[in-house]
């Protein structure tokens, strides 16, 4: 059984075609641009060689229409036929509260996800472009929706409100949602098959930290609380996002800087974060090497970050109140050895001891505490497609 | 010696006289409705009766002369000439970058605040009136300014820059600031002071919950990091503000709510936090009666503000490595038994241990945890007046 795992943006779009028989994934790749006259596909079979052309690609459905060709190509294709691709997966975005788990896509749940855009107006009509473009392109194949939501659906009242008129929570469904559930349930429940310990008693805390990035406390395999909140802009520091500020700095960029409600908004999505500080990239990498040479704010930049991660990992570690290990995974948990350390050194206070030997290592899964750690840390290489087409042919097999 | 003590506000001021002999308050009260007809001037000499009077008082002059009135007269007044007061101490709540401690206030200074209104537009504008007014009933006296910020301006870039576009920081000045700063001062200290342990040796984390709440993490006894932000809005969930919530969810309400910015600083000012989940009140001795009677969102509110306590508590025992003690400061800090029981109980993960019997006591300092709790936890009532007096005998000595 094939699976299409697809991640849709507004312009963009990432895929993987997996063969469920062994879970490997057979394909990959993405289109950018599209709508412009300079789109870029890009296909990767795996094991082959790794095909980019550039040119005019109109919309979604098109750009699904060239991927599919590729799948099925003489030459570079990985399946006989399309009808070999017996469901197609969806990273959806904002579930909201109607959404607790992944779910088979009929009208009913597209209407649902087009009342959900005033809660994620940038991501969820991508979302359903994509799947709208999927149904036109494989007519007859079914869909699923994994929501990034869904793992935080177990987050108890006192993780999920916030301290506003309760009717904004009643009228306006203000409150904290979370997201990237799928990587967090995908790390949590790796770390604890790796472990040996039951799923359901192991509390955790997921740190994914990537260009996006958030952190959470997993209790008996649950989500408890996760850092980002009604949008993705709350919580820990991100590439461009600026994570927690004082709620009071909008007004006061009004008052006093002239700006408007978007303008804030796009500064504190689009020019924040790791780029607000350094002034240099939104790309960690950039800014280690910039700090390694001595740029001032780039250094500031990563002291802010660590600052930042270390309050979530402290916080969550007394919601848990046991914690039976604390994961990295995402670009820079995953390859940011030297942040990582720096991270998890200053652990003291939970009696957390790094093995710096074992961490001096990149994208793969290692244990990086030592044995007389009080708590286990650990690297998770994150894979969010293989959770949806997982889900996706859990949920399609039982449609019989 | 005699100290006056001015904390002032844009309608009502609060005021004490000290004895710095012997740093006894020897009289308190408060003037509030100023500019209305029926202002409320209230005054309680130690040891005497309260003296209660209504009717208008035009402006904060007439109400400090009102008051200074009563200070000596023949009945009811505890000096016998205002001549014995030798200095006066205000509370002013914003010193940003400027001043790193008290001052004595000179036409430079006042310039200096004024310079500051944009960042504490609420609270300074009034801090200026109640110096002004001062410096008119009292000619000659010497005035010192002890600033709510000032004991945060140790805090190290990581703790109060925003990861925002720097040069916010450059021109605007937006960072972190912290407030209560003379109450996480004087409790630290004099925690260091019961436990023996010198005071550039103490490390500490002061929960000062009030009407207004924040809470410090002190290292070595300098302020590291505090829970309110730019402005007093961030941080711990407070009678009737929000504390920390998404920077996304102003725009959203803009969006989907109509708001402007006006409305929703209102909102997250004046209807959040405990009011704004209760529904009830924004006093936490109402909440927690409606509680016990079994109201939901009462006991939610109660849950919210203990959720969002342990957060700060675990963030800062970890950004502190070691933590010698924690200390409950401020109405509910000082009094809410069944609330700071409620939260020491959770903090297993830092082997900390309640005594219950030790925490059934009200605003007396007394120490909570057991013998063998890994970390001290104390209740240590706030004197914040006494700091602001302290300071300005100090200042004015030195003036000789």
């Amino acid at each position: 059984m094939f699976v299409f795992v697809l991640n849709c943006g507004s312009s963009s779009f990432k895929y993987q075609l997996l063969d469920m028989s062994n879970e490997n994934r057979v394909a990959a790749g993405l289109v950018e641009r599209i709508g412009m006259n300079d789109s870029i596909l890009a296909y990767e079979p795996s094991g082959g060689e790794k095909v980019r052309e550039v040119g005019a690609i109109a919309d979604h459905e098109s750009a699904i229409k060239r991927v599919l060709d590729k799948l099925v190509d003489a030459k570079i294709g990985v399946i006989k036929s399309l009808s070999d691709i017996k469901a197609v997966g969806h990273r959806v975005v904002h579930g909201a509260e109607k959404f607790s788990g992944s779910v088979l896509i009929n009208e009913d749940v597209i209407e649902a996800l087009k009342e959900n855009i005033p809660l994620a107006p940038l991501h969820n009509p991508p979302n359903i472009t994509g799947i709208q473009a999927m149904m036109q392109a494989l007519p007859g194949v079914p869909n699923v929706g994994v929501f990034d939501t869904a793992f935080h659906a177990t987050m108890p009242p006192e993780s999920y409100l916030y301290a506003v008129p309760y009717e904004w929570y009643e009228k306006h469904h203000v409150r904290r949602y979370g997201f990237h559930g799928t990587s967090h349930r995908f790390v949590s429940e790796r770390a604890a098959e790796i472990l040996g310990i039951a799923k359901d008693e192991f509390n955790c805390i997921t740190c994914h930290m990537g260009n996006g990035s958030s952190f959470t406390a997993v209790k008996g395999g649950k989500s408890y609380d996760t850092s980002m909140g009604m949008t993705p802009l709350e919580g820990i520091v991100m590439g461009t996002r600026s994570g927690d500020i004082d709620a009071g700095i909008p007004k006061f960029l009004a008052d006093n800087n002239g700006m408007t409600f978007a303008d804030i908004d796009n500064a504190l999505n689009k020019k924040s974060g790791l780029l607000g500080i350094s002034g240099i990239s939104s790309d960690m990498r950039d800014i280690e090497n910039a700090a390694n040479e001595g740029n001032e704010r780039a250094k500031l930049a990563i002291d802010v970050l660590r600052h930042r991660a270390l309050k979530y990992i402290g916080a969550y570690a007394i919601e848990l109140g046991r914690v039976d290990a604390i994961i990295f995974t995402g670009g820079i948990g995953e390859n940011g050895i030297s942040f990582r350390a720096s991270v998890v050194e200053r652990l003291t206070a939970l009696g957390i001891k790094l093995d710096a030997t074992a961490n001096n290592s990149r994208g793969k899964e290692v244990l990086i505490s030592t044995s007389d750690s009080a708590v286990k840390v650990m690297v998770v290489p994150t894979n969010e497609e293989l959770v949806i087409a997982r889900d996706t042919r859990d949920i399609v097999s039982k449609q019989g």
